[in-house]
């Protein structure tokens, strides 16, 4: 495993889905910054499962301890690592799948990598648990971000067939991201939400689950940042988000719509507001030569759907090598999509926070 | 800059557009790697402009010197470097682009991170050009996979409205590898390529450019190698990846597509083959938890069209701050996605030697 | 602060002397490796304060909990934490040393480093506690090098005037190793040892402190381990080493005394001893051109007396920008040397370990 | 190999002894720096080799060319590649120590590591000729850091039994550096370096080599300084010194004497001068918990006497696993003190250079 990110500050996340706690180490952090608790525990809420019936029945109260990095709720200089007790680590059977693997899961790759002994419980530290602590640090660097006028919000653009609106991504703004967090799910238009709620507890009913995409926005971030060729923003945003469990795309701007597109078309013409240089479109998501040119950053990460579902799979058998059928009882979630909007901000968040402080 | 990649293996790409040369270092590489220059030069030149009607009229022989890293053609466990001379770098006047940026170029945003003393020339580091050292680096780490069985091969899957047919993610082979390498563009629809260079005609007439789509696939991975969270495979094929100017999207297996899926799906199912687990789809790219499962890896990359056009766009002027139009003389690429192809693949090669290597 | 140490594994060590909870992330362990729990509490313990009255008064139970990374005491592969709480963290009043730095004490470089903000009570960061991780990391590292037939030890040279014999570089063995081990300070020769335990208590008597020089051997490490040039074997031994508080020098081999010596008599000549290759003598301390010969690895490193110590010293006041004097009061260390041993030999494990894993 | 150091600037090293060429790149300049060519001409020239009777007579013009990273000659950002040809490779015959390895020269541990693959060829890429390109991006650091009021100097305190008088710790300054530049050896007392000439001079006659050590002051660096616990300001300079071919030891301040002294006489009592935070002595180097106080940073390094010299010596037949002598023909260097100084000096201001960027 390689759990460590970042170059001006190294997170490294820990744990395993069933082990007595995990959490993360966050180095380089500067002193001076006083923490808002309330605040990041409301932030690591909304990636917290056991809250509704369209998430996994594990409930976890996901209660931060910051155990050293700060002295008076102020950043000191000194790592700073948080420490999350597992708490409803329930000890179903998963022995089953130790010789016979989920499709798309990580058991079998795990398994090869690691020679058999990786922690299969609960999906050890590729569970999609890991998240909260990366929501941890991630709702540190939001924190810090907000103070110097950045602030970064997602919504879920779609899941299933359910569809949000866009981001208008030269004009995004403050407002949008107060709508959004208005809304029952995170989403733009309230009825978008509705109908993917109702996606998702389809999915439920049937044992299934689905996939989905969520779009990120980050808005007041100075022109200059990122680090070409291979930390510029877009690399630095793609290498963490991707430690994000089932994340299978990223897109940046338009994106993969570019790709039927003139430059005519596709170019973000510059001009001149109050002074200030901008660009009337904003195809480029906010990143030329992968480097901030101060529009928004624009984002979008693909989920696919959990594999861990409830109808019966095609599988094999590891020890005995021969096909076999895999039938997983016990609560399964079948869809991640809004606990991962928290994520994507968290991650993003992160990404940007170190690229600014490596500025 | 940060223009060094990688973790067993360190690769440091150096240049600009129109400075004596570009190069690239690779520290770390393995002793005892018999090199074969011819092939090396080979696939250089898959990359090199000047060959043909629809990439730019720059001609560069790109001819590889290396000047350190072998004796007698072999790894001698010494930092490789792959010196380029640059021989066709036109003084045309580039000081109108120091004031009126290009619309979506690197530019503005290069502007203002290096204070206005970055090299304007040619697009400087920011060049296109300098895909070349990375396919120096991604030629040789090619040559080692090849020796170990693993294949690394891309084609255009999109240019424009010309599209051509997808991999069979689950079924790619040396055979399809062969098709492409048979056409005059690399597709695996010969009459696909015919369409695509008609669009790229078509935009060059018009002084435009257009964007596309590479879809790159890896056969002969063995299962177990990536490092999640944050090293697994997508992100590092990712990080570099999106180190290829024009790169605003990547995805792997279905990717997007996964998102409007459910998980019955989408899950792979697995199956014993001749004693060797496969699985009978391959939505997963062949990744899962960040590891590789022993199916093809596969990934797409979305290229927007290239932002320096013949056509008049609007922009400002840096050192009057107001708005003014910029209108391009001389050469311009209309569509990089040919000369592309090998950047891909010399991009998958580096990361996935290193994973390799790193296991 | 960056506490973050190695490539293959990473270490990121945490907390501050009287923080909640002090700890250490190893990412990068490899899985099925079998922890002895017993072993590592008993080599934790050599370096825990509170034991006999040559050291702190402190007492600290320093148990180890591992919060991740194993399942049944068997590695998974997953990032290991190991967190232990600070139990006598006592009140006392640091305020004086926020305006008056201690002479040679971290107090005021940290004061200008973080603006105020850094953790002062008990040395925060810069505290020699923070060796309690290095060892709990560097304990479990020794447990996986010794089964590799890698053995690690360090004994005490000398303490102000109290010396012990050296090593002899290319004979040193485990019954060297057994012979420290028996004596009850950590020395070759147990007179010393009791001359050593003299020095200390004069020291302590008057309120004073006294520096030491601690060597270390491994023996049974391969040859061709090392990476040249700045992470070859004394590059990553040094840098770790620097890491504990108090080292100022570090040497290999006959180190400082080489360089009034001729070759002819520095240089090691080889020869075969029963179809291996071996040097008669070892005064390159098993290391040349930065990789491992074969031959014992050895090092010393120099520590200063510990900076805080009971006598009346000049400071200045950091508010008042004026001269002034600092009289300490309560607990102090007068000689951290024996608890040290542990240390350099814990620091020794991870760097040997980390280049092995690395080659 | 692991030719790569820093963390703000990324400094790969490549080449060896005989290769057709050798250099250096810098990644993560900063743009805007105007560099002064002949300066650092004449700062290589101090290291280069066959200007005088104490030295090897191989004769390199060692001329840097810059093929990129520069406009105009001021750093555009891009990385910057420094490449210098290898004039004076001759064909002497190395194939004898291909199986005779040279006493605690590189070559054995470079057989095992690489497998018989290495570079032998005036011992590749473990020469002391890679510390040319050492040279030129020490030399570019020292200009930026002369630019902001640091300024580094180091001088030959030890060579055999000639010894020249230690810097003043505490008031060491640019006069000291201003004597240092007008004797013909880098030495504080023009008749110490004439009695080292002398010694190197017998040495040479003799077919034998000396030792040496070397003493480097850093001053005018700010207070705040460094990166504990892993990138402090002396774990830094370890890592890079101790990629100086033939450094056996390092230490800082009064570094190994501090092992025998008491706390209240090795601590450096602070005091206001004119408005400025000093301290009285400077037993630690100008650095106390790994961060720079404000004070010079003091350090000395220790080289072996060079292990290639022309007297008989025992070694072994690698193929044929058994004893013989050694006898070595042609030129070889007496004492690379002399040439080692600018080395140091390099090496010290990259470390600085990127430990002041990276606060």
């Amino acid at each position: 495993m390689s759990s460590v990110y970042g170059k001006k500050i190294k997170i490294s996340i820990f744990g395993q889905s069933h082990s007595p706690a995990i959490g993360v180490n966050i180095d380089g952090l500067p002193a001076g910054i006083k923490l808002d608790m309330d605040e990041l525990r409301v932030f690591m809420k909304r990636r917290s499962p056991g809250k509704d019936d369209i998430s996994t029945s594990r409930t976890e109260a996901d209660e931060p301890e910051i155990i050293c990095g700060i002295v008076n709720g102020v950043t000191c200089g000194a790592p700073l690592t948080v420490v999350i007790r597992n708490t409803d680590a329930r000890s179903s059977d998963y022995s089953q799948l130790r010789d016979t693997p989920r499709p798309s899961h990580s058991d079998y790759a795990a398994h090869v990598k690691f020679n058999g002994n990786h922690d299969i419980s609960g999906g050890g530290h590729f569970s999609g648990r890991l998240t909260a602590p990366l929501c941890a640090a991630g709702g540190i660097c939001l924190q810090i971000l907000k103070s110097s006028g950045i602030n970064i919000c997602a919504h879920i653009l779609q899941t299933g067939d359910a569809k949000d609106d866009s981001f208008d991504m030269a004009g995004v703004s403050l407002k949008d991201f107060m709508a959004i967090s208005e809304n029952p799910l995170p989403v733009l238009r309230r009825e978008a939400g509705e109908k993917m709620k109702q996606e998702i507890l389809n999915a439920k009913e049937k044992g299934d689950s689905i996939g989905g995409i969520i779009e990120c926005a980050a808005v007041g971030i100075p022109a200059g940042i990122g680090d070409p060729m291979f930390d510029g923003i877009e690399n630095r945003i793609a290498q963490i988000v991707f430690g994000i469990p089932a994340v299978k795309g990223i897109e940046f701007g338009n994106g993969f719509a570019a790709a039927g597109n003139f430059g005519s078309k596709n170019n973000d013409p510059f001009f001149v507001d109050e002074g200030k240089i901008k660009t009337r479109t904003n195809n480029s998501g906010g990143i030329t030569g992968g480097i901030t040119n101060g529009m928004p950053v624009i984002f979008r990460a693909a989920f696919k759907p959990t594999p861990s579902i409830g109808i019966q799979q095609e599988s094999v058998s590891l020890s005995r090598l021969e096909n076999t059928v895999l039938k997983i009882n016990g609560r399964h979630d079948p869809c991640i999509i809004v606990r991962a909007v928290p994520c994507v901000e968290a991650a993003a968040a992160i990404a940007l926070y170190d690229a600014y402080l490596d500025r």
